[in-house]
């Protein structure tokens, strides 16, 4: 069961460095999981991943249940051993991708009913089953099956919609029961109505997890909005156990809500933007298309250590991405997971020395 | 200039054991070249390279003077640096490419004129300018231009087109002048008529280049024509001068083709094989997209020692490739490049311990 140390607090804000102990490695926290949705992070090896500092990745149980299914991935050894990556792992429910599938999904109390987004065919998923699959995957973190709102949801839908997620909860833990390697998390819901994140965050910790999640955010809302959720959500959640906010976000995300307490993040948006050429700085984003770059011989950020950046030319990145090559997705995806990486040492290190986070991210395309 | 020694010579055949020695280091023959298009073997690092084995690639003078264009290669450092890859490269003429634009080429006495396979611009590629290209992109060994002659092409067409070739190569060689670290290689064309690569050998000996190219094989013809083409013409070169059999083949074709002392091969088999998901293994190749490996534990080729059979099954590189991941194009890539380069391996030591070529490869799909 996975143990969660607090190393220090942040005299600035809410942070906390922590270390997080799991039967497959320590996570230092806060963390960043690089998305590894299909038994891969994207365009990555396992050793590019440790070697960019991830020490935790998240794999998506409802892509893995479909393909190649979490019975052959149990009888092949696990997740770890499936994909040869040796630490640590977090798995979702599956709850987000089944809900985005709209009209394809039919909720009842039971559970869901859905069509597999590749063949069409019928699927049932109850909190019994999430659970017997993320078991069969291995995964070190595993988390309770819910229902995610909606952002413009009303205070009743809400409310509905939460207390079904306590109730799968409940069932998620009964399901689970008592694991010395895996560890199940709760997750907190209540769309955008302070009183109903309350009411979920109440629930959810009264049924008890080693952990805590904060779902159903940077889902389409407001960003000042997100902020004021999460900040709002964090202190109902135990000071003393990890806190995972899912899906978020920028570099800039990261900082804030690490500076409210929370622990753990997980986003596409690295692996995602590389493939689309879109590089992170401290600065901001560059967009390796752009024709200024045909002729620069600089690493896309001189301050990076990654492998791209101690390699190659924002010009032969430039090329590689325009003839379409293959090594134009992986060498951007190394340098976007390093920035990942390196920004949350970042954080980690401001808290350590309990200096203010005297730095900041905006989400604008640098032009240098 | 390069440098070539002969090690040893085969007593069962007329392969031979060398050392090509260029400015940026030592190749061991006979050699196979990874194909790197557009300045990247396609879904590989530099180091993944060397670490199968390859010694030298070879670069296409026509994609790097459409795209990114030779004077930004030259401008960023030349091609070495501009892919991060230190050791030795071969660029082709741009010969062979232009040809095979069939109606998009015009060919005079003076050069070719094409228009772009990417967007129809117009371009002209005299000898001269094609060892101007060459200069630019900087290679350690680089080729003439020639007119590579269609495999169904009669006697007299043949031999008009090799006379253009031998016009050419005088040309290349005089453009070229001196040089200390490149070195410029000849091409005997011929097609299919053994008298017309009489000729050709015997022109192309007589202008004089530090080694040879034997080209216009492995392009339609039969089998046994190649073989029997490629026999007669190879002791019709220098027997103390690098032989270099373009655009061949496959592992048995390596091994024939070592065995009438020809020194260097290239060809894209092994990493567009790869990118189709068919791996090469001592017995055949392995459809890696068939349902009989879904469940599959062992590696490709449990004999093989890259990284991909070191780290993963079957049954994970299949999950991959039926999910379109890019990991699935890097790890089989990563293992018929492996592969080819072993097998040169092997072909090396069978001629340094002096023993039969006794073994073989047969392009059948494997069940096992």
């Amino acid at each position: 069961m996975p143990e969660f140390k607090i190393l220090k607090k942040h005299s600035h804000s809410q942070a906390r460095l922590g270390i997080l102990k799991t039967a497959h490695g320590d996570i230092e926290t806060p963390a960043f999981m690089p998305v590894g949705t299909l038994a891969t992070v994207k365009a990555l090896t396992p050793e590019e991943l440790t070697q960019c500092g991830a020490q935790i990745i998240l794999g998506n149980t409802y892509h893995l249940y479909l393909r190649p299914g979490h019975e052959l991935i149990a009888d092949l050894g696990g997740l770890h051993k499936f994909m040869n990556w040796p630490h640590p792992i977090l798995t979702d429910s599956g709850g987000f991708q089944i809900f985005s599938l709209g009209a394809l999904v039919k909720i009842t109390e039971e559970g869901a009913r859905f069509q597999s987004h590749i063949d069409g065919s019928p699927h049932f998923i109850s909190p019994e089953k999430a659970i017997e699959i993320q078991q069969a995957l291995g995964a070190d973190i595993i988390m309770t099956l819910d229902e995610p709102t909606p952002h413009s949801a009303d205070k009743l839908t809400t409310e509905k919609s939460l207390r079904l997620s306590l109730a799968w909860a409940k069932r998620c833990k009964v399901a689970h029961g008592k694991s010395d390697t895996q560890s199940l998390f709760g997750i907190v819901q209540g769309g955008m109505h302070k009183a109903m994140r309350k009411v979920s965050a109440e629930g959810t910790v009264e049924i008890g997890f080693p952990g805590y999640a904060i779902g159903g955010l940077s889902v389409g809302e407001e960003k000042d909005l997100m902020y004021e959720i999460a900040n709002y959500t964090a202190p109902l959640l135990p000071d003393d156990q990890p806190r995972y906010l899912m899906g978020v976000g920028t570099p800039e995300d990261l900082l804030q809500c690490s500076g409210m307490g929370i622990d753990m993040f997980d986003c596409v948006m690295p692996t995602r933007n590389a493939r689309n050429g879109s590089l992170f700085t401290r600065e901001g984003k560059l967009n390796i298309k752009n024709a200024r770059f045909t002729r620069d011989e600089r690493p896309i950020d001189p301050a990076c250590d990654c492998y791209t950046c101690k390699n190659y030319s924002r010009a032969y990145l430039r090329h590689l991405f325009q003839a379409n090559e293959i090594l134009a997705l992986r060498l951007n995806s190394v340098h976007n997971t390093a920035f990942y990486q390196n920004w949350m040492r970042a954080i980690r290190l401001a808290i350590r020395e309990d200096r203010p986070f005297d730095f900041s991210w905006q989400a604008i395309t640098v032009d240098d």
